[in-house]
């Protein structure tokens, strides 16, 4: 676990941290303070705590082995409202400069592991896939696809985040590769033919032709080798509906194609999946985006609750230690 | 500008992309087909540009110097809603890889880059600094706060984010500070001792008693020194409200300290902006947290619309180049 | 014009009256009083006054021609709320008898032509045909869509409508046709075939395969003889959209059909055709269907105003006659 | 029954029929194509089936009697949304004509029978009257009145409508014979006088002066013989209200006419019915006008799902015969 | 004026303030502090200022006449929210104990004036008269029509309120009298034959009959006597209406009675007024109850904000004087 | 109880009430008619009753002893809608001028009984103390704090009310008394100082200083003698929250005083309490203001129902004598 979330330089240096701290460091250390403060780190709603093993990783660096304690909740639980999920009891010059990070991390973590959640509680039986890598920053792919997966989600389409996952990733065919081919069956068999045999075929449906037209089309020339064809209508054509799904189904099904399953993607929410799967639609898999990847993050409180023993809190918080019996000590 | 977005190796190698472009070009490569596409990128919504510096950094390193042709709009440009903002030229499988790297890029800079500049609009000609950065992961707080520059923002508080917009880092002092020293006033005192000369003296002066009391305190203790108090009362407490803003104006001028400022913060959004400029309260300056680095990505969509010179598109879009003559040639 | 709105035989003979009317006449002849009564017919909503040269027919076959005067607006006219529209003065046993069919015809016909018009009037210069035979019982359908015709539409889909109008009725062709000939192209090169010349050939493109390659596949057939294509798609499908219109007239643009127009249809109100005006899509024209032949019948109220002279009414009206100076003397 | 529906020539004859249907029949015919095609009609709301006899009775005439087979619901049955109500297999040629007067008579009379039901409904085992004549053109008052009262209305007041319906017709007195006559005892007492023994007399009770003083008189003028007292006071005048019908009540009572009823007329609608019932107000029959005359027809679609033994379907539906258990064979 | 509002012996004994304020006045007594204090005044919300007079009539009888300084603005004037309306400086132990007693006169009197006011301004130039004395306690009827006066009504029904308020009252006849007299017509002509001939004769005629009706039968049996008829009628019987007094005016004209006025009753509010000025009804004055003797009061509050001439003040307000030209001194 | 409502001079020679009453009694003199009437009286909406025993004193006064007839609810009782809550018969003269005053006692009462009792119900177990005599006018602070007693308040701040009531009056100490003595421990100190044994010590701590600071500092002066802190925060500061009680609660007891209560008021209403009930924050009383004290008054209508013995009713009610089990007979 350790090495999957090593803490880059410019987190240990201070360099992403908001400058009070590093000022606050700074003066504590000419006023030669530094007693041992315990902070606790609260969520402002309900969700899916992620991101503390990452935050574990950077507290085993930084804090002295021989005066501190550590207690967590563990990454995927579930946390409520104002829940403390963080407790560090050590020498304040030791972690004060990381308060800005640890808040981040698990602040943007726990936002998509939240939502892939709802997506997934949504979707019951059926896997939902991470499709949103566009929608976000390279630099924090790799995080938002493992919090995804840490979320429920079966898979991801990034090669880092299914990395850091310890998955394989998932993925169809995008609409550019189909209009530089310049027809869909041309395409999946070109995929067929130069793909390993472990990547399922699934066929993109949507971009020349009628959808129910192209499901039948690529089905034929691929024959039992199709796994599926994935339905990604955009908005312009009224997107993907319960109807289109129940009809494409209807007609692979008359052809004979009754193994073919459908994969549905395009705007999908937690709503809408809810209204797929209300409406019966046979459907093998979703695909969701900016959902899970343009979540709003979680933000998260860190206060200071004791200071060398002795109760301590500012206006508005209760001093002392927060009783909360879910942690665990793990560190 | 080439130097602060210098790409990474992850993104250069593929990694953080969809693993289904990396498929495609792998297919491509094996049939031999590298036809000169024409990509453009446009967002689903209103908003300002950003990101399309470190997308062009990503470009000049990747397309074919002597067989491409690139037109953008400009970083911090406004954007209609549809609107192409990005045109790329080129052989298709010189770019074809980046496709997720590039929406990515631009839908996240510019969700943050908008989001600033809704409360530097509210805002009028009061500053607006960013404090956002305990609300993502650290892995984004450079380019979440370069892109709260870019959107208007007088200044923020990392110190990897001011690096990269090329201004100093700002900030004031955190609760944890006072209450590891004890008292405000001590706290001020200590700030104001070891401090270079050229950062402001600003105190926090809602940790432990009454606002207005404790401004007179630290104005008392710091004289002309003290250039302003800092009001983030939490919500437990009220929050901050224009008629503590007017409050603790009327006494300090009462005390003769009508040179010392009014910094406000805590849970502000161009709404809650607009109604303190609405109350006419005198405010020196806000910061703003999550509502800039918590907004949602703007999405963008990527679509080729011409291969070797032939118009082509998808179900749901206009085959051909989309005129737009605010685009400039930059490659 | 007698001549197209004859009486009918169960009309003149009281069948289609509330039995109470009939009986009235019985107990008055009984009594042997047949004063001379005004009465007022007025309407409960805005509108167009339609029907009123139906009514004229009949009261011209029951009135007596040496005591009778008769005031009405004209056919068409736009009408107030509350406002007198027919007022009829004569020996009350010569038309008590027709109350009932009186305030009918006036209430359906109004209703019809004022959702007609409403209609018209979203749609600017753009012409809107009826087609909602198929929504009301066939004894109506002539009336209904003759009403439209008063209410603006540029033409309509039944024989016996257009008869009643003087005009020739509209239509393209139906989708069981194309399903009985299995392929649009097909069924629309039988259609240009048998049709005589002065039938415009409309192709209803949205029954097999995507609605812009079907287009294409027509307009290819046909040639220059295609006058437009017709969208109908059904909501299962997405329906109809400015989004859908734009891209296929592109599409047909680009192939080179520049003069082939798009007629839309499916679900239509005004509320859908001013979201097509507002999105400047490029229409041929409108097919409305129950939108007008559903519309809600305008509720008229009839009123004895005067008996021999004297101003009279029942309790909640204003006895004596209720000026109007836009009433006509018609009879 | 048969002869209840007979087709009108209007309707045999294509007439009433959208121009391209009778389009269509003649280019088959030139086509030399027949197929035996199913068809099936589905209703685009929930209610209550009503117009099916009048279908049948049309289908009867025209389809060839050794190669038919009709299934349907029956007449005032409940049908669900999107539920087949009708399936038609034959040759094409023998029915493609009549989809239009098939939906339409579908459409209207199911409209008026499910309002009427929705009345019904609210009225518990309070009877209800339809008093609508007046809102829709003399043309359909009597296949309106007849849905009425499949959907559960115990009367009509239109002749032409009780006849269809095998019944007597119910009604009053109108307000014009009282304003004739001057006086509203007067009027009863006449009606009293001139009608046979078996019609019911109830008097309209609002004309000229307070309804409950009114009441009064007239239960005095005609003793044991008066059945009920019809309020029906106007919208100017406060409308009817349960408190109206309770106090009539209670007036009735002390003065000892404990049997005479109180009719209650006059902007009904299932609301107001449950708004009345729910007082508890002691009620005799309820008066329903335009909310059933008025009553938006209820839309059918007509689809063929097979041509010569073979699935079919227009885009957005599902090809081959839908099942329907319910539906039984009617020839 | 100062006989007007002789404060009461409870009011000056402190009887009816709330006990801490007796008890701050004994504490300061023990302590010996009396320092000249400054309480200012301001309302919660806007209207019009009452009960202004009845307040300096006490402080004239408290305060010390070498020691005192009030400031205030006049009787009836509109004022803001948050406004000063009174400034009183003085030893504070002169006045201390008539905080709840200066708080509630303002609060009750304005609230009423300014309700009162609301009508009148809808009115228009209607006469609007305060009915609401039987929605009060016995012991403020006087001060609540005085406010109601002051706030613009024309007259007010009870004695005691148009005695404080120097005219004379209004009033009809109630229903009482005419059902212990037995009917409409001889309780007028009773009313005519004993009342001086100051007081008009207004005839109320709702009670027994049809209001039309009954005020043609009082016209008749006054004549010219007759100043008005009033309609209050119930909300069983539909309540009064803009049609019911066109339809009296409409009866009362064609019988030549077109110097009668009509007089408005029953559950009148601004909103209710302004849809009788709206439908243009000819209406000769308005009777308001429980819309202004029910008003909710507007709060006041008082606040020290100068000691001994220092500013001061408590938490969540300014400390000193605060400014506001449009007070005058008083006192 | 018959001396606590001496009916005053003002209600006895009819001065209080609406001329028309005084007029009456005038008229049916002059007509020597004085029959036996009886009246009801009924409430316009749901309530507690409150005022009866009032107004029975002032009928003992004016009823004739030996022909007189009174039932009614008893004070404090629940009434329904529309429910009879008074029905007096005697000689109409005697009674009839007391009309207005009869209802204005039981309106304003009621009103103000019922509000305090939705108070009572919100705050389950916890006291409540009407603080509200600064809203209404002082000569009815008694009535109304003697009706918040009767809805259920454990105390009044008024001594008229409370010793209406029959109990001491309750309160604290104002916010002007620790002004004008500059410090809250100096004036607690003071109060404990010079206040009989009796009155329990509350000191009101957000005057000057944050109540959480300024709770411990008088709890540390007076000791075990403190029985709460009153929390009244202005709005200007967030008011009171249960955050608020929350944390003083949490920052007393961690300094050793549990047995320091915590009073709330400020703004307090039903739905407010409820807010405070379901936080779980540990309240010892709640002080409630003008909820209670501005609560609408609740409309009361008489009527008679009987003349001599004859039922009778004005036009919308129902004549004779309405059934009420619930009332019992008083005199």
């Amino acid at each position: 676990m350790s090495s999957k979330f090593e803490p880059s330089e410019d987190v240990l240096s201070g360099e992403t941290t908001d400058v009070y701290f590093a000022r606050t460091i700074d003066i504590l250390r000419h006023e030669k303070l530094n007693p041992v403060a315990t902070m606790e780190v609260f969520s402002s709603r309900e969700g899916l705590l992620c991101g503390i093993e990452e935050v574990k990783a950077l507290l085993a660096k930084v804090l002295p082995e021989d005066n501190r304690e550590v207690w967590a909740l563990e990454e995927g639980e579930t946390m409520g409202r104002k829940e403390v999920v963080l407790r560090i009891t050590a020498p304040y010059q030791s972690y004060g400069l990381y308060e800005t990070a640890i808040a981040g991390i698990l602040a943007h973590c726990s936002g998509w592991a939240t939502a892939a959640n709802e997506c997934v509680e949504a979707a019951g039986r059926i896997p939902v896939i991470s499709f949103g890598a566009r929608h976000v920053h390279p630099s924090v792919v790799g995080v938002m696809e493992y919090s995804a997966i840490i979320g429920g989600c079966a898979g991801c389409a990034s090669i880092v985040g299914a990395k850091l996952a310890g998955i394989e990733p998932s993925g169809t065919m995008p609409h550019a590769m189909i209009i530089i081919m310049g027809d869909t069956v041309k395409a999946t068999v070109s995929f067929d033919k130069y793909m390993p045999p472990e990547v399922p075929r699934t066929s993109l449906v949507d971009t020349f032709k009628d959808e129910a037209e192209e499901s039948l089309r690529v089905a034929r020339a691929l024959g039992d080798k199709l796994e599926s064809v994935r339905l990604d209508t955009p908005a312009e054509r009224g997107g993907v509906t319960p109807d289109l799904v129940r009809e494409v189904r209807a007609r692979l099904d008359l052809a004979g194609f009754k193994k073919v399953g459908i994969f549905v993607s395009g705007g999908l929410s937690p709503e809408r999946i809810r209204h797929f799967i209300e409406s019966g639609a046979q459907i093998s898999g979703f695909g969701v985006g900016s959902y899970i990847s343009g979540a709003k993050p979680i933000d998260f409180t860190a206060d200071l609750h004791e200071v060398e023993g002795k109760p301590v809190a500012k206006r508005g918080r209760i001093p002392g230690i927060t009783p909360n019996p879910r942690l665990k000590r793990v560190m």
